[in-house]
């Protein structure tokens, strides 16, 4: 085994999250498109593809580019090209492959229809609505006056109706989030059926976080979704009560290197391992071998664990397992991530399009 | 220049802050032993000893190879050796350069003892004492027992004692600030003092955070200091007063590339970028160009602004500069950093030692 910290990831989980969604939304003729900002690896997005998914969602340029180069030919990026130079790599990627992408501002769309007339190449786009973050997406007043402007760029072809609903990381409830994502599934319906009216086609209609994509029922309708910390799992998918600790791939090994008082030991996964991403409870982390052990702070290579040492031995040198919060940040922190088989490692996955 | 978001170091400032902090503490007789964990930079490891560091300081094995394999000669790995694995591959480093470590359990000293002695080689270490935050160390009661244990080990030297008071940086003001540096080295110098009586000769006394090490002269009688993120600055040295935002080195720069309401913009600098790191304030970095934006919320490749739209125009498109909340985390998020000279740039530096 590697010396600690390091990422493991149980293969034999991995595929029972990968085939548990993507047969979930199959099931309600929704095409799977995951987001492989979880894990940045051509592997285990050509692994997704081989469950059934449709194609892969990426959240850069840069990771679509190097997914790209792994041999994937069908793209969403899920994210919208701002400016002449991030335009014309979108354009010259879209000649290799199949790139469709986002647009919710005017000036964006202006350069990317410039970039794409340059090139002679048709974009396939969508339009993002906000969905009540204001994180991006237009308002939806405002749908058809844009979607109208849109149709008159050159090179741009409207394709379908884009949210990000992640308020729905809220809730914490089946009923909760049963409602919130039957509500996503009805803006982008109701969205589309409005640009029909206006005589524009939009047959695509992307939603689904891995919380409303648990429910792929109440997403019916909608024709894709774009889940992706499923694959591994994390406290944010536990505390959203779909998934229990066993269901988790992906957890940080570390070690204890330091026990200044009983009850205080120290572990060597910090921010540099696990991030100082939170959740829904308080700590950086849940201890598998003993969840009455808390891991309450980080520093960058150090992670503070109380416990109450009369319940409780901890010793120097004992190896534990981590769920992470989050663990769409974990494989952007490490060159490699151990995969296991049976508990012994199989082989190195690389997060390939890691910056 | 590149796409954004990418992580821009001024070469002038940056030169200002290594010479400033190596020059506080040489005039006070410190030697600088700067934390190279900040940047994982060979470059600017070798930049800070031509600047006048005696040598560095990493936080892990792995950081520690790396560097002496970029030639860096004098290493202290300021974290315990824990593990038969762990303690062979450092004694394997040991045997190419100069390198000493820390110790706070009799478990790792006789594990980095048994390692050291098959390899016969003579591993110096300092004894690591708690300095109240319970991350690592032994507790003060106990220097004395423990300091003996330890002398009986084979292969093992004490050359001194180390302490991280990472409390200091709880304070904002000047005087807060330099109460806590000088109880820092009191503490050092009165551990030292204690094991002279017990006729152990511990000539080194290891401290020294940024913030300690501005007030040098209330370091003054410690041998040397560790102080890191001094190279670039952040919104932790600006809250603990001893940096403006001129002074920091290091910006993320970053594209408006939504404004899905006036007064709602988002940029591409996220969690993936800027980490979730927290400082003393709210939010999650400085925006240059007007701090009166504040960086509220962040997801992995969306940064949530706010601003008043009746005061503050902001354009899609529009390129700003953002201080980090914790510098030292973000070189370990990129493959380069772009070094400008006059804003243009001047070369791309490598963070080497990131995983």
């Amino acid at each position: 085994m590697p010396i600690t910290p390091y990422v493991a990831l149980d293969l034999q989980q991995l595929e029972k999250n990968v085939r548990g969604m993507t047969g979930k939304l199959t099931q309600q003729d929704i095409e799977h498109w995951p987001h492989i900002k979880t894990h940045k690896s051509v592997e285990l997005a050509k692994f997704e593809i081989a469950c059934g998914a449709k194609g892969i969602t990426c959240a850069t340029l840069q990771e679509a580019t190097v997914m790209a180069e792994g041999g994937i030919d069908h793209i969403l990026l899920a994210y919208p090209m701002i400016g002449e130079q991030k335009c014309k790599q979108f354009i010259e990627l879209a000649k290799k492959i199949r790139l469709k992408t986002i647009i919710d501002s005017l000036q964006g769309a202006e350069q990317l229809s410039v970039a794409a007339k340059q090139e002679n190449q048709i974009i396939e786009v969508y339009i993002a609505v906000d969905y009540g973050a204001h994180r991006e997406g237009i308002q939806l007043d405002d749908l058809e006056p844009f979607a109208l402007a849109i149709q008159k760029l050159p090179n741009l072809k409207i394709i379908g109706v884009f949210t990000y609903a992640g308020t729905i990381y809220q809730y914490r409830t089946e009923p909760e989030i049963r409602k919130a994502a039957k509500a996503e599934a009805e803006l982008l319906l109701s969205c589309q059926k409005r640009l029909e009216k206006l005589g524009i086609e939009a047959p695509r209609t992307s939603g689904g976080s891995t919380l409303s994509s648990f429910y792929a029922d109440e997403l019916k309708g909608i024709t894709e979704s774009r889940a992706g910390n499923f694959i591994f799992g994390d406290m944010n998918a536990i505390y959203g009560g779909i998934y229990t600790p066993e269901d988790c791939a992906l957890t940080i090994r570390t070690t204890v290197v330091s026990i200044p008082i009983e009850g205080y030991a120290t572990v060597d996964a910090g921010t540099k391992t696990l991030t100082s991403d939170q959740s829904a409870e308080p700590g950086f982390g849940y201890i598998v071998e003993d969840p009455n052990i808390k891991l309450v702070k980080l520093n960058e290579e150090h992670g503070y664990l109380r416990y109450d040492p009369k319940k409780i031995k901890l010793n120097i040198g004992d190896v534990l397992n981590i769920i992470p919060n989050h663990s769409c940040v974990i494989p952007n922190l490490t060159n490699k991530i151990y995969a296991l088989n049976n508990n012994e490692i199989d082989h190195i996955i690389i997060p390939d399009a890691r910056y």
